[in-house]
């Protein structure tokens, strides 16, 4: 699968062990599937499009905060300004507002001092925000400051706007070079085995896991409740209760909840244990609370009722009807988890994500995100995340595990 | 002792609650101040009252959780089994229920296997509860059970209870030992200065404090709000502030909270910095939350309405009809605090007011709480707790380092 | 003020350096002892010698690294900048030799974004060195500089300097404040009764402790022996021993170690149990060593032999001679405990000191160093330092809780 | 590539999703490669060849320490007694001597309180052992003890051994399976992209460059050397500097080391900067040490000279004699990084390596040991492990950003 991109390179790039353009990573490896899409495998290209020394970039960091986005602007701009020594790398404050020359905050000159210790912090030093900017307004304040490459770090909206912004510049015959670093906690992106900060998210969830799970058992008929995040996917709950051992109960959007069947399980485990400990994602069981009107937040995303307070409402008023009651401990630690630094492992994948982002760009690539598929960083059209996303596979063996770790038979 | 100086201080200096240079500090406080109380030394005793081979000794936890009552637990049964040679030593289940046969688990024995390595976990392996036991049945229990000595671990509730159980043996002519273990993880408790799980606690609070400042720095007018524990007395609130340095308001009990001043203060920071970190103690402010009805929980003490919430709700509402809304981050992290395990300070600390109760206790000591004053340990008579109470002196220096590290001037 | 008791103990304690029934501490130190020394207590004053307007400081950091260094520097800064609204706040870099104008780096310029985050970084940010300067030429400098105020953090040998530093701009007639932050990891400087940065290195101990415990454990006949900081004093051993629970020999200066006796002691921990942990202060079994050759180091302390490698030679030996070799595990983590960021509860006490020593200078004391007694902080003149040094009692409550905690008898 | 199996599975699987046998994984996976093997595909199948009910099986843990290995432990037992119930799993104690009845420590039956929390502490509760164990020894007491199925969790040296004891048994006739999980903290085994234990490994290194890189810019001209993990390959160096950003130099035995080059380049580094950070590999430069001599420790491994004394020697020799001396902090935190807990990364890794294991016993699978290819968990023959080892690549992408990461030119 070719990816978009700006024309011919023709400047040698000053960089050893390049790529060559026709390596292909397919999307299913299992041998005899024979269908599927094959890709483009990243890493730097003997042939530049752009010409480094007369070559502006910028970056822009877009939506909810996520572990490591700090490690990616200095990953970003080291390779860009060490590696390839371009002319000048821009930072947009404020997320694509920034864009805007009348709505954002002046952009910054990124510097060796700017970055120079940023990766061990938490957020974003060019700040964020949610929602779209004016299309054009923002290609015109672009070519306006003659910026050929653009870096968005953000998830599926702040994509879908990269490649908006592509086909604006196309459009205009500029030749703006437009790569996204896909960014989710969530880790619910099609093509990306792993996205930058959910393993310091999982870390983070263990560490809340195990708080609920001693206020759990310190009390008579204690029943920890830990609401984590997950839209949509189940990866941070799932991967928290494998790495913690000590969830009794796991509840993810891709395993549909029954609510009469949990309340009758964890009545049993109370009977038997007296304390329980349960997980849930924050997008679990949305059927459930009969979300008809649909509201978008400022990003376009559908916003959730809480999942958290209902569960713990229906918990609490099962056993008092019972007579049996519970001491309820609720837990909603989203806000701790998501603005931690990123452990060392998420370091390390930023510093692949930023780079490989630098070579697609130079390459001339553009309307393409950067994935990370059996162990390889790809390139991905940006059209083609629209139409897939990823989930827990129940059928698969990270579901095997949390149900062999939990014990839970719903 | 006059220190060398370079003459006549002439200047007027801008700061309030000054210091009169001709107090003195005394090397050796143990003799001759002749105001105030003075009380006993804690420590172990030449001559004790049980006979150690004949002496049963027994432990229960009370109340919330805090850091370190693990560690409390083992030293003592160390110190009873290894340094005393005691006869047995029970541990009473959940609480002061677990002293009513009819009501409580089954106690266990205690071992050096049980004890191994509790100290690295949160919470307490014997289970606590809040509220009274039956005094009578409690003490008929203790009598049946040939126990000698009972260490309470608890707050001023259970401190209350134990007095009881003492005065009810007493009344009864059983010679019983109750020597109580002060708990408070709000480090309110007077005549002891720091109180275990204090420290670990303003720790926990330091890392809740810093993501909600990344929080609240990463988008356009973020609001950082974290509540921290403190029903009467401001230490977390005011040790995590000077510790963590990037508060900008913390709120106390101890300092009246004028609601349109503050509210003013904000929108000044707000205005001229754009985010903004504030720190509140859930006791504080409780005159503006109009509690005519005083309820009370389990453990008798008044119930708070949450400030925490109250306040939240005000900024939002006052930054709206200002017409500058803001990004409001709201932390509520007090079961995430309390269920850690004692960081080493606080381990140090556990294991010291551990023994000194058991050196306490073997002497014939009872009615009697462990205190902690001027580096000492101490022994201070139960009742003499009841009148008095630690509050954070808003004219010492700890408050003094608050608004030096805030600049705040509400 | 009696506390109730069951009646006149008469059995004998198995306990030793038992303490009287009839010693009180007063509630109310800061008057009427009349024996001893007494201190001036450390605050702000109402009166200032300095006209802050027209006052010039500068800070010095000298001598080996601790935590909470940039801690010190930061609110010094602060309190001056802030508190006091001084003209100018110099740091000198490089330790004393920055106060050299030939020698030294250019000092620079304090400002708020200077300090901004140091506080989370270990070391120090003014960089430091051991070794003495020209005492004349430093007070010249600091004269031309219009230096009013020199804030010295260091140990002995720094307030050493910083007592010469004053006497010499004495001499000269020019009003120098010279006012020292007293700094020694080891927590051994008289009248301090917790110096900065002590309880960070506890917590790191106990974290290789507890590698050390792991590694003794996992292979047959493991020994793992763990050489920490106290070139005279056994605090830091003390304190990781009884916070972590896991150390079976504690070995520090204060205590004479007895070879023959400490390996027959350890060889019978061996067959009963067949692993052990040792932690031994660097500053223990000096005589040992036979350290005939007093060599000092730049700072004029005289240089150790080590007392890890030799204990480690002598053990291996041992247990090889005796037919019963054992698997060594040697640590020698000083390097990683020293340049560690302060914990919370040192950043606290890092500002208190430094703010206790702007005060103090401010008011236009001189040649003196900020103590912290009984919970107080109080002014300390320098020369009653060299002839006080603090050592951990072995007949006092530390000590117990260390054998208490090892179960060791030698 | 099939693996070694026992004979036809007939007993139904009690596990649901489950995996057929005929799905491979190919060793290559770029299109257009068709050479390479091709791999079994890890999990559950539906048909057993041990009857669950009637089957015994055994863990032993082999070699050094590695974060992790309680885990394995545990999720080995927990698959096995809650997921197919087995009759019984035995712990055999102190690596592979304890297979010898005459040598070992008697071993220990697998209980669900034996691995209760034993996942959140380092080391092996099993204990450990280098060497060697007489194979028909070891076969004849596991025949005695009627055990089915041996899990060997253990590097190179380790799944040798197993292969021979399952040679042993199939020669004797007696179906034995035995199946490995790789453990190598340097991350060096073929047909593995990550090893438990390796990520913990990397993390707490990161910690150590730190406090190097701390003590190294708190001093004039100041080097830090850090002696890291990898006998024969460089990942934990390279993964560590990466991850840390903070390193100027990583040396790794992949990558020849030049010394001449390098104190060149290190005394230009030193005369810009005035400090640097050097990160070594064990394994690395070994050419240097002219070990004519091939020692072998207790497993067999060559015993490498030390390349972090040697180094820190040469160094310190060569700026001596050039006139301007460095001030040298050396750092060997090796036993400080394995003996580490598991990170909640490694504990997912660890349940899932487990997991697949007790799924290919059940089945019948022998001679195999559990690999991670391309994100897939797959049977590796044992024997295909002896001809293929794993390095990092010099013209990878790894190497690629440890030198865009450090700007090292040697």
């Amino acid at each position: 699968m070719n990816v978009p991109n700006l024309g011919t390179p023709q400047f040698v790039s000053p960089l050893k062990n390049t790529v060559r353009d026709d390596i292909r990573i397919p999307e299913h490896i299992e041998v005899g599937s024979d269908s599927g899409l094959h890709f483009e495998l990243a890493g730097p290209r003997s042939q530049l499009f752009f010409d480094p020394g007369n070559t502006r970039a910028a970056i822009v960091t877009c939506g909810g905060l996520c572990p490591g986005l700090n490690n990616v602007i200095r990953s970003l701009f080291l390779e860009l300004h060490y590696g390839y020594a371009v002319k000048e790398v821009t930072g947009f404050r404020g997320g694509y507002s920034g864009l805007d020359p009348l709505k954002g905050m002046e952009p910054v000159t990124l510097t060796p001092a700017f970055v120079d210790d940023i990766h061990q912090k938490g957020g974003t030093e060019l700040g964020s925000s949610r929602g779209p900017v004016d299309i054009e307004v923002a290609v015109r304040n672009l070519m306006n400051r003659k910026i050929n490459i653009l870096f968005t770090v953000g998830g599926d909206g702040t994509q879908r706007g990269a490649n908006a912004l592509y086909a604006e510049a196309m459009r205009q015959g500029y030749p703006l070079s437009v790569v996204g670093v896909p960014k989710t906690i969530d880790n619910d992106i099609g093509f990306v085995s792993r996205t930058f900060g959910y393993l310091t998210a999982v870390e983070e969830a263990c560490r809340v896991l195990e708080c609920a799970h001693i206020e759990a058992r310190s009390v008579p008929r204690g029943v920890g409740l830990v609401k984590l995040m997950g839209r949509h996917a189940g990866f941070i709950t799932a991967g928290a209760t494998i790495a913690c051992q000590d969830v009794n109960f796991a509840i993810i959007p891709e395993v549909p909840l029954r609510l009469e069947n949990f309340l009758d399980a964890l009545k049993d485990r109370m009977d038997r244990r007296s304390h329980a400990l349960i997980a849930i994602a924050e997008g679990a069981g949305q059927d459930l609370l009969k979300a008809d009107e649909k509201i978008r937040d400022a990003s376009g995303n559908i916003k959730l009722k809480d999942i958290g307070l209902f569960l713990r409402e229906k918990i609490e008023t099962f056993f008092q009807t019972a007579g049996a009651p519970i001491v309820m401990r609720y837990f909603d630690p989203s806000y701790q988890i998501r603005s931690r630094p990123a452990n060392s492992e998420d370091g390390l994948l930023c510093d692949l994500f930023a780079r490989h982002a630098v070579h697609a760009a130079m390459a001339g690539k553009t309307g393409v995100v950067i994935g990370f598929l059996h162990d390889r960083f790809i390139h991905i059209p940006i059209e083609l995340l629209a139409g897939r996303v990823k989930r827990l596979d129940p059928a698969g063996q990270w579901w095997r595990s949390v149900l062999a770790a939990t014990g839970q038979t719903v």
